[in-house]
C-alpha cells in the first residue's frame, strides 16, 4: 500500500534549521528558532539584505477539480529540481490554515515526495502567525464594541459595523451570531459573525505589508464601519493600530523550513484566494528574491483568480517583476472540463480530454496577456494513461506551447528536472510583463478588463447594490485601488457548473467590499463563504497522538 | 521618575536560554528553543528526569486590595534571593493571559526588580500555549455542534450543552451569544458563550495532567452536556480527544525563561483561581522539583482560595508535599482590612493596621491547619511608614509568628535575603502536611470543612438548585472528587465588602459544576465572570511598537 503524505513526512530525517539556513546563505545568528527545524528570520537580518533580486517563477493552474491540481506540490517539486540542477533556489509558500486540517481538506504542505516539513507542525500551530492574526483581529473587534459600550464618542452605528471577529476553525455555528446578549454589562446587542482567520483582513494586510510600520499604517486604514452620520470609521479613529502591530511583532517575520530534500523554503502568510489575493507575504517573496537566484512561488486557485491577483495586486503593489509562469494541469481536470463527472475521472477518455484542453488554452492566453513566458506542467496521476498524456503532448507541440510531465508527487525533485530546465530557459528570455489595468480607472472599468481579458466574458453586470456601493466608494476616494475578484474557482465564469471554456457569458458583480488595510476593493460575484464548516465525519475524529508523540490521521 | 516595569525589563541584557538552562543543569539538547531567550523542555528530557525532589515553597497571600499583594513579585524575588545564597533554586509560575494585558490589569510577570523576562513575550503570545488551549477548546465546540447538525446520533440536547467556546481576549460581547443564526447550513440555533481561555477546562486539565496521554484521557472525560434522555455526554463519546491532545503536543511541555537576575524559571499553565484551581502546571512543578533543591511557586488569590486549592487539589492529585508557606501581606491591605478606603491607603493609620491584622491571623491559622510551617513576608511599598512596619513586627514577635520585610520590588533578590534565610530554616523542619478532607466524603461535607476551617464560617447554605445538582452528581458518581471553591478573593466570606476577619457568617453555595476533565467539582458561591471586559480606556490604546521593534505602553 502506498505511504500517506504523513508517513512519508515522518520518515524524513530533517536537517537542523541552521544547516538549511546555511544552504540559503543565512547565518545562524539571523535565525530565531522555533524548535530545531523551524525558524523566523530576524528583523535586523531582513533589513540588512541588499543583494540584487533573483528570478521569480509563479506556479498557477487551470480551473481545478475539487481535489485541487497540485500547485503546492509542483512548487515544492520544481524548487527541489532546480536545486538538483545546482541552481540556488528557494520556495515561498502560503501558511496552511488550522481549520481545514480538522475538516476534509487536510493539510497544505505539498504531497507525496514533494512536501515541506515538519509537516505536522506546519499544519498545526507552526510558529503562531495565525494565532497572532486572530488576536489582532479580535482585539480590534473588542475595542470597537467596547467603544460603543463605554459611551460611543465616535457615534459608531452598531448596525453598520463591517469588521467581523475571526477564529482559525471550521465552525459554521459562528457564521452568523448575535452578541452582547444578557444584562447591559454584557455590552451592546448586535449581529456579528466570525470569519476563518485566513479570511481576516489582518491576514491580507500582513501579506501585502513591506514591514511592521507599514502594517501598522494598514491596520489604521482598516474600515470598521460607519457612524450614525454615515461617515466611515477607521481603526485609527479607535487608536488601536499600535497594539495590533505589537501583537504582530513576530508574525511579521518570515518562517524558514525545508523540503523533504532539505532545500530552504519560506512559508509566510496565507490569505483566502477569493475575498483576498491568495498569495504568501510580500516580505517572504522579497526576502527569497534577495537570497536566491530562483524563487518558486504559488497563488491560490486557478490562473483566472490566483495568477491575475498575484500579478495585478501583489506584483503591482510590491513592484515585483516575474520571469515565468508554470501552469499546472492534470489529465483528470482536463477530462472534467471536457464533460466527465468527478466519479468517472479514473477512466481513459481522449475525446473529453481534447475538449477540456480549451480551459487550459484560456489560461495560456492569460499568461500571454500579462506578457509572461509560460510552461505547462502536467501533474501526473497514477490513473493517467499513456494515450491521454500523448494526446496532450501532441496538442502542445502542434500549438507551440512548452510542456513538461511532472512526476514530483512520486519522485520529488527528480520528477521535475525537465520542467526545471524549461523554466530556466524561460527565465533567460526578457519579458514584457505588464499589469492588466491602471488602478486609477473607475472600478467598473477595472472589473470589465479582468472579466473580458482573463475570464473571456462578454460583459459585466453590476447589481443595484453594487452600483450604490461603487458610488459610495468613489465619494470616499476608495476607488483608486486594485480590484480583488471573488469568484468561483471551478469555472472561468461565475457559474461553477460551466466547465471548459465558457463563451457568451456575463459576470455579475453583486457586492463590493473595501479592504482598505489590505489595499484593494473586493468584488463579489456570488456568495462567498468566509467560515467553512466541518463535514459529516471530520478528519479530527481520526487523529491521534501516542505516548511517543507520534501523530496519526493528519493528512 | 521611577522606571516602569517595562523599562526595567527592557534594560536587562538577557542571557541566552542555553546558559540559563545550564544553570539549572539542563543540557542544551534538551531545549526546544522559541527565539533566543525562551525554550520548551523536550519530552525525552522530561521523561529522563529521576532525581529526588527538592523542597517546595508555596507563596500565598492575605485577602488582597484590588491592586494585588505581589505574590508573583515575591516569588521571583525570593527565588533570586535563594540563588544569591547559593541555593540551587527554580521558580514555577503561571502563564499570563493575553486578554487582561489589553485591559487594565496589564501583564503578570512580577514587577519592579523582581520580574521574569522577556517580559513582552511572556505577556503576549509567549510560546503559544494559550492559543493551543483556545484551539483545543474550540475544536471540541465545533465538533459538538457539527455532530448535532449532521444528524445528532448521540441525541445531544442543544439546550443542555455545558461546554462553552473560548477566546484569549477581554471581550464582554461574547459572554452570552446566540449562534447558528441564518440559513440551516449555518448549523443549529442555540445559546452559547465564550470564556476567556484561562477559564477553559482545557487549561485546568493541562495544569493537572501528568503527561500527554493523561491529558488525552482528561479531555475524553470532559462533560460536554446532556442527551435528550438526561444522560451525560462526554467528549470521548464524540471521539475528539485524540485530535485535542495532538493540538496540545507542544503546549504540554513547560517553558523555561529567566529572572532579571538570570535565574531559571518554569512558566507553564495559568488557570483561573475561581472556577479553577489557580496554579501553574503539575508538570512544571514536578520538573522543577527534579532539577532544583528549592522550588518557589505561587497560587492565585489569597490563601483562603489559592493555598487551599493548591494544597487540597494540586498537591493531593499530584502527590506533592510542600515544605513551607510564605504568606504575603502589604501594610496597605492590612489597613484596608482595618476599615480604610482604597483611596486613603497611602496615609499612615496604625489603629486600622492593627485591626486589619485579624485577616492575616486567619490565613496563618490556615497554614497551621494544613500542618505547614509559614513565614509572613511584608511586601514593602514606598508609602509604608516605619511606625506601621514596626507595629506589625511587634505583633508578629509577640505572637511568635516568623516575619520578614521583603523589598524585592525595589532591590530584586537582595531585598529578600532575610526572607530566604527564614524560608530555608522552615524547610529544614519536618512537617505534618495533610489535606483538609477526604475526597470520598459527600460534597456538602467537603465544602463545610473548607468553609469552617479556612474561611471561619459558621455553616454552609446550599440553594435548592445546588442541592439538586449534588443529587445529580451523586447519581453519576461524580461526587468523589475534590472541591474547587469559587468565591470572592476580597473577603474571607462570600461577601466582598466584609473586610478583616468576618465572624458569624454563612457561605451560600448557589451552583455546582462538574470539571471532570480537570478532576474537581466547582462550587460557586456567587456570580463568577469567566469573560472579563475592557475598561473605558483600555491599555491597548496606549500601546505601540516603533521601527526598531521597541514596545511602549505594555505594563
Amino acid at each position: 500500500m502506498a505511504l500517506t503524505d504523513l508517513e512519508i513526512a515522518q520518515a524524513c530525517v530533517l536537517d537542523p534549521i541552521d544547516k538549511v539556513a546555511a544552504k540559503a546563505g543565512i547565518p545562524a545568528d539571523a535565525l530565531e528558532p522555533y524548535g530545531r527545524t523551524k525558524a523566523k528570520l530576524s528583523q535586523e537580518y531582513l533589513d540588512s539584505l541588499d543583494a540584487p533580486d533573483g528570478k521569480l517563477i509563479l506556479v498557477t493552474a487551470i480551473n481545478p477539480t475539487k481535489a485541487g491540481e497540485g500547485k503546492s506540490t509542483t512548487t515544492v517539486g520544481l524548487g527541489d529540481a532546480l536545486n538538483l540542477l545546482g541552481k540556488n533556489t528557494m520556495m515561498a509558500l502560503r501558511e496552511p490554515s488550522l481549520g481545514p486540517v480538522f475538516g476534509l481538506k487536510g493539510g497544505a504542505a505539498g504531497g507525496g515526495y514533494a512536501q515541506v516539513v515538519p509537516m505536522e507542525d506546519i499544519n498545526l500551530h507552526f510558529t503562531g502567525d495565525m494565532h497572532a492574526i486572530t488576536t489582532a483581529n479580535n482585539l480590534l473587534s473588542a475595542v470597537i464594541d467596547n467603544h460603543i459600550h463605554q459611551g460611543n464618542e465616535l457615534g459608531i452605528d452598531p448596525d453598520r459595523i463591517t469588521f467581523r471577529r475571526c477564529l482559525d476553525m471550521n465552525d459554521r455555528e459562528l457564521r452568523q451570531v448575535n452578541i452582547g446578549l444578557g444584562p447591559k454589562a454584557n455590552g451592546i446587542k448586535r449581529e456579528d459573525g466570525f470569519n476563518i482567520t485566513v479570511a481576516s483582513e489582518v491576514m491580507a494586510a500582513l501579506c501585502l505589508a513591506s514591514d511592521l510600520q507599514d502594517l501598522k499604517k494598514r491596520f489604521g486604514d482598516m474600515l470598521v464601519g460607519y457612524s450614525f452620520d454615515g461617515e466611515p470609521v477607521y481603526a485609527r479613529d479607535l487608536k488601536v493600530e499600535g497594539a495590533m502591530a505589537m501583537v504582530m511583532k513576530d508574525a511579521i517575520k518570515p518562517n524558514l523550513v525545508q523540503t523533504l530534500e532539505h532545500n530552504p523554503v519560506l512559508i509566510h502568510g496565507g490569505p483566502f484566494a477569493n475575498i483576498a489575493h491568495g498569495c504568501n507575504s510580500v516580505i517572504a517573496t522579497r526576502t527569497a528574491l534577495k537570497l536566491a537566484d530562483y524563487v518558486v512561488t504559488e497563488a491560490g486557485f486557478g490562473a483566472d483568480l490566483g495568477a491575475e491577483k498575484f500579478l495585478d495586486i501583489k506584483c503591482r503593489l510590491a513592484g515585483l517583476h516575474p520571469s515565468a509562469v508554470v501552469i499546472v494541469a492534470t489529465i483528470r481536470a482536463l477530462k472534467q472540463h471536457g464533460g466527465v463527472a468527478f466519479e468517472d475521472l479514473k477512466e481513459e477518455n481522449i475525446p473529453a480530454l481534447k475538449a477540456g484542453i480549451a480551459n487550459l488554452e484560456k489560461h495560456i492566453e492569460t499568461a500571454q496577456a500579462f506578457g509572461l513566458p509560460y510552461v505547462i506542467a502536467i501533474n501526473e496521476f497514477a490513473t493517467d494513461t499513456a494515450a491521454e498524456i500523448g494526446a496532450l503532448e501532441t496538442w502542445c507541440r502542434e500549438n507551440g506551447h512548452p510542456m513538461s510531465l511532472s512526476q514530483v508527487w512520486a519522485k520529488g525533485g527528480e520528477g521535475a528536472l525537465d520542467l526545471a530546465e524549461k523554466v530556466i530557459a524561460l527565465t533567460e528570455q526578457p519579458n514584457d510583463f505588464e499589469v492588466l489595468y491602471d488602478e486609477k480607472l473607475p472600478i467598473e472599468e477595472k472589473i470589465r478588463i479582468i472579466a473580458r481579458r482573463v475570464y473571456g466574458a462578454d460583459d459585466v453586470v453590476f447589481t443595484d447594490e453594487a452600483k450604490e456601493q461603487i458610488a459610495e466608494f468613489e465619494k470616499h476616494g476608495w476607488d483608486r485601488l486594485p480590484v480583488c475578484m471573488a469568484k468561483t474557482q471551478m469555472s472561468l465564469s461565475d457559474d461553477p457548473t460551466k466547465m471548459g471554456r465558457p463563451e457568451h457569458f456575463t459576470i455579475t458583480v453583486r457586492e463590493l467590499r473595501p479592504s482598505l488595510g489590505a489595499g484593494f476593493i473586493v468584488a463579489l460575484t456570488g456568495k462567498v463563504l468566509t467560515m467553512p464548516g466541518l463535514p459529516k465525519h471530520p478528519s479530527a475524529l481520526d487523529m491521534d497522538i501516542d505516548g511517543e508523540g507520534k501523530i496519526t490521521g493528519l493528512f
